[in-house]
């Protein structure tokens, strides 16, 4: 019963409830001043935005007014990238249930969304980054014009320079996980959907073990961004471990806490499989 | 920004995180076939039922449709008694809204949507229980066609006696602590509305602390129907303990729930006072 929009409410809510998730909030864990409340305000939130994502219009538009809603709790970020991963997916899975069409949330139906993408997408993913702060990295050389904490800003840049938000995405690819998705056909969010619907148990379950297989095949862009390549690394590596039973999950998930480590990026990810995984049939 | 309806959605979803809650599921403790996820599932897919309360239509068809839609998930009941506590308080908020009438959520304003219910509200009532297993008591003596198990093979004897959803709500009010507040203006969710807003610190802990204070007030009628009077009596006994410092609210939580004792009325009071205190500016 539940439509294109609930189950990426519900793949949000689902997220952060998983646990454990080494570094992330999730049901049995906070950070200081970002705690499991603002994820749940956050997913509801989004809703009036992710409505937009299924209706015509545009996808960027869409993505701004879900960040906006998002935003209106008091715990600043909670869901900026994976709302940018699930803007795609949302638009595909409801190509697919108004047409019928099996093939819409796959990862050519996706890729078909992304190649759509307009210069004014890209304005307002930019004008996105106005309502909450997201840690970002600087530009690359030379594009100092392009710096998305220019917000709205930068229009005329994108403008004169015919940026789609698919060539946005494009840009940033090599240093951001999500960006790295939009490009790739999303190929690890299927992946991991995959993984969802195989396993075993309580869902919840189910996305923490599958955050942690994400994490332990590559390091977590947002934890190079907000701590340091060494730490990424650290976090791969060690997720690793706990896959193999060398290393105990929970410890770990206080301990990165404790640290500030928060691979956020593969949260998103896995936000974005759940959403895959309960149109295909996962059930709560 | 949150729409009535997405209020409504944030309020179950913030009810069911607020811990500890002795005996209901919370942020820490799951009952073994009832969990945490299915609380969100059950959220998330009362939607369309919530969204049709603030329509023109009737609200006992959008009640039963939100019954049908918290259902699609695998623990049973979740939210059967906060939804039927929250069609009035939606209903009236969205007048409230469209209105600019500040009086609409309010006992006065609660009150003339269910004093305007319908035989065919309570017909549609009584198809809800089609949907899901609820713990119910036998009907009064004399009142066996208008036993809720009939689901909707009791239309006939509801129309013949012509009796409205407020009527029904009214039969049972001295045995159901959410008819009792359709009765009774809502008296005791709009109190508890203002101790979550005159509270402090984050929203689940406000909520854990009105559940203690509605359950020290009165004893929950659902420990009555599926534990025993005496249960619900010792469970406000020691509700009060854990209030005046006698008891450790944490230690209760577990205990209860290991016998098998859940307030789930008061879980359902919680949730409507929630509702009532998001729409009155409490900020989350």
């Amino acid at each position: 019963m539940r439509s294109v929009v609930d189950d990426a409410t519900l793949a949000l809510l689902l997220e952060v409830t998983g646990t454990p998730k080494p570094g992330n909030v999730d049901r049995h864990r906070d950070h200081p001043d970002l705690r499991f409340e603002h994820f749940l305000a956050g997913s509801v939130g989004a809703r009036s935005g992710l409505s937009l994502m299924i209706e015509g219009g545009p996808l960027g538009a869409a993505f701004e007014r879900s960040v906006e809603g998002m935003a209106d709790q008091r715990g600043g970020n909670t869901q900026f990238g994976a709302l940018l991963l699930l803007a795609p997916l949302v638009r595909a899975a409801n190509v697919d249930e108004v047409d019928g069409n099996e093939d819409g949330l796959s990862p050519a139906g996706v890729s078909d969304v992304v190649a759509a993408t307009t210069v004014e997408d890209a304005v307002s993913f930019y004008r996105a980054f106005e309502h909450v702060d997201v840690a970002v990295e600087d530009p690359p050389e030379g594009l100092d014009d392009l710096d998305v904490r220019r917000g709205g800003d930068a229009a005329p840049a994108l403008r004169e320079r015919g940026l789609t938000l698919a060539d946005v995405m494009d840009l940033s690819a090599d240093v951001d996980g999500v960006a790295a998705e939009w490009v790739g056909g999303f190929e690890r969010t299927f992946e991991a959907a995959g993984w969802l619907l195989d396993d075993d148990g309580p869902v919840p379950d189910r996305a923490s073990r599958a955050f942690l297989r994400l994490l332990a095949d590559e390091v977590d862009t947002f934890v190079v961004k907000t701590s340091s390549r060494e730490a990424a690394e650290e976090a791969t590596r060690r997720a690793r471990a706990v896959l193999d039973g060398e290393e105990h999950g929970e410890e770990l998930a206080n301990e990165l806490v404790e640290r500030g480590i928060n691979p956020g990026t593969t949260a998103d990810l896995t936000a974005g499989a759940l959403f895959v995984a309960l149109r295909r049939g996962l059930e709560v």
